[in-house]
């Protein structure tokens, strides 16, 4: 296309990317070359430094450059709360928001009949280990409001009852959110968990 | 954010990307982590490779990893005709349509009063001394259709009077284009450009 074999290899490559098709990894590659000292050469260096030393955290599962992540390694950091969630997309989500400062462990998925995901294929039974070895007072399950992601919920409830007290997230109208534009199960879900002002 | 140094900076080097925002930049990034041998491995080596070779064309002002460019190069082109278009992305798009097999020259731009942008700025004075030594015979004005581009195309034609012919894309209703969908200036270009059948 660029008629250069390098050029277009980069941008067969950045068209994998999600979020980016033929056209806009052809945007991005000649704004790359464009701004070359500024973007292209740090970007391929950190790119590089990710690939050399990226790894899962063994611990929760959360992606870090250690063997242990460093929320797991921080002394800073409540023991006594798990919050779970489905991937790490999640936790990077709940970490933004600042709301949470216990620690984390990431299932890697949801169960699922349809594609024989059980328990063993997500990180269930360390899950179970961490609850007993860590002394944990209180597992927070902040699954994705799906079916799997609430079937999910269910089991690992099922699995930790009478141990710790297990919670999760409340569902309700969204700050900002108008009834007008929400779904009826959510309202119904607001609704039956009104409470007094 | 995901706690950890070298993969924060990545996110943040992503989302420089046009068409890539913050949100797009984390996705991307977890995407690239999962998929490092298949993805993240080769885009970094190739960024390398293209950061450290693209350099433009020194004749036509593409973008390539050789002071000349392939098309330059090439003897399968025809040498009479030369194509003249704003920026390199514009060449990319008439060479995937492959409808030309001359030459090009890239100007860089439009003349802009407004950005005082002159004839210098552009790659015009190089544009003159190329249709004097390379004996072209027909300069086609593939320049976008905005007052800027007009503006310039006319300026080209100006300077090149009486030397070679000079030709500009057709304008007219785009293939598969719906009448009641064209604004008013391209249905008069269109009815003004009318042939017979």
């Amino acid at each position: 296309m660029s008629g250069a074999k390098e050029i277009d290899n980069l941008i067969e490559l950045m068209a994998k990317l999600p979020g980016l098709g033929p056209r806009s990894a052809r945007r991005a590659v000649l704004h790359l070359i464009r701004k070359r000292a500024l973007l292209l050469t740090p970007l391929a260096d950190s790119m590089c430094r990710v690939a050399e030393t990226a790894r899962e955290c063994l611990n929760c599962g959360n992606v870090g450059t250690a063997d242990i992540c460093d929320i797991c390694e921080s002394e800073k950091r409540a023991t006594g709360q798990l919050c779970i969630v489905e991937d790490v997309a999640d936790l990077w989500a709940m970490e933004r928001s600042g709301v949470f400062r216990g620690r984390y462990h990431v299932l890697g998925g949801t169960l699922s009949a349809l594609d024989s995901i059980g328990p063993e294929q997500l990180r269930i039974p360390r899950l179970l280990d961490r609850v007993t070895s860590e002394d944990i007072s209180e597992v927070i399950l902040a699954l994705n409001a799906t079916i799997d992601g609430q079937t999910t919920a269910h089991y690992i409830a099922d699995q930790l009852d009478g141990r710790v007290r297990v919670t999760s997230l409340a569902q309700g109208v969204p700050i900002g959110g108008e009834l007008d534009y929400l779904d009826d199960g959510t309202i119904t879900a607001a609704m039956n968990a009104r409470k007094d002002i």
